[in-house]
């Protein structure tokens, strides 16, 4: 295992809508704070104060948003989230779980809107002074199976959810792209799983790189 | 004279607080119209209604914003207002008149806060997918003036006009930095002269350059 470059350590969550990120987060947290960890449970967009104004911005504006003034809101919340909350949690050791970040952007603004990836990913790097998470655990779901569980709860379908199969086809594909490009950072967990068992799947990952 | 991207002209207007950017931009608006074109007077940050809310957050938040998020969020505003509201007007004929773009995100995030000029330069071109301004009119002017002309009026001091005086001479140094390596496209105006002196100087730019 390589030298983290903080005593804490930064655990991403990453997957389509649907994936059951939000459960396997909370149960996660359940756990490592049993085990006596402080843990900060954080998301993008709208980990801070700023964020919360930004998320409002690009998730539910009525007006157009074209895909470079989103892919700038969304590294500029970034940019917020990691110098005032996430870097700072990481120094002071504590577990940071964090639902959803760069690899979100390289999917859903990358190959989503066909921005092209490196760009977006040349954007994050640059809001966040290079902080890579020291595991990024990928919730993977095929598409159907997604959207039948979104269509199972009673909640309203923001901006990005309401966007055509086509384009979470994309975002699938280049979230299992990037898994592909470097599997010691990145996890695949079979989403389709039982919870318990998924669960269960990310514990063992987590475990062997707990401070 | 070089052929220009679009039918219509694209005028920036920079300098520091208290240059009189505003004065002059009302009475170019003034002239302009009397001569029968369509004038579009806008501003970054907030030309769009995306850029208000983002421009009540830059200027007014009162919590940290650190330097990176800044600069995001500038281009973030950038990105929508050209995309939405610039180009558009452009490709119409009509002639743009803003007041703040790229420069002041190079001289003000870039130099002021040391940021590094290109790097931010490089964020705004990604923005903007790369639309230049026609001309640009700098009202240039030293930093005592400038500050005791805002002291006159009872107006608050938002967030960046309250930075300490070092800040500013590195601001106004950059302005001029950029105007000598670009002379083409940016008019040094001193600002200190009388109101209409100076608008008389700028009608005399702006009028070649008239479609």
């Amino acid at each position: 295992m390589s030298e983290r470059p903080h005593p804490g350590l930064f655990v991403t969550i990453e997957g389509g809508d649907g994936s059951g990120k939000s459960t396997q987060a909370a149960l996660l947290e359940q756990w490592l704070t049993d085990e006596g960890y402080t843990v900060v449970r954080t998301r993008e967009p709208g980990g801070t104060e700023v964020g919360l104004l930004l998320r409002e911005i690009v998730l539910h504006h009525r007006g157009d948003i074209p895909p470079r003034a989103e892919a700038l809101l969304y590294a500029a919340d970034r940019a917020q989230h990691v110098a005032t909350l996430v870097r700072p949690a990481l120094q002071r050791g504590d577990i940071v779980l964090q639902d959803r970040y760069i690899d979100s952007s390289v999917a859903y603004q990358g190959a989503g809107r066909t921005l092209g990836g490196d760009e977006i990913r040349a954007l994050s790097d640059w809001a966040t002074d290079g902080l890579a998470p020291d595991i990024t655990l990928l919730l993977d779901l095929d598409e159907e199976t997604a959207r039948a569980r979104m269509g199972a709860t009673e909640r309203r379908f923001d901006r990005l959810e309401a966007e055509k199969q086509d384009f979470h086809r994309r975002v699938r594909g280049a979230f299992l792209a990037i898994a592909d490009n470097e599997p010691d950072r990145v996890a695949v967990i079979d989403a389709a799983e039982p919870v318990e068992l998924v669960a269960e799947t990310i514990a063992a990952r987590i475990r062997p790189l707990l401070p």
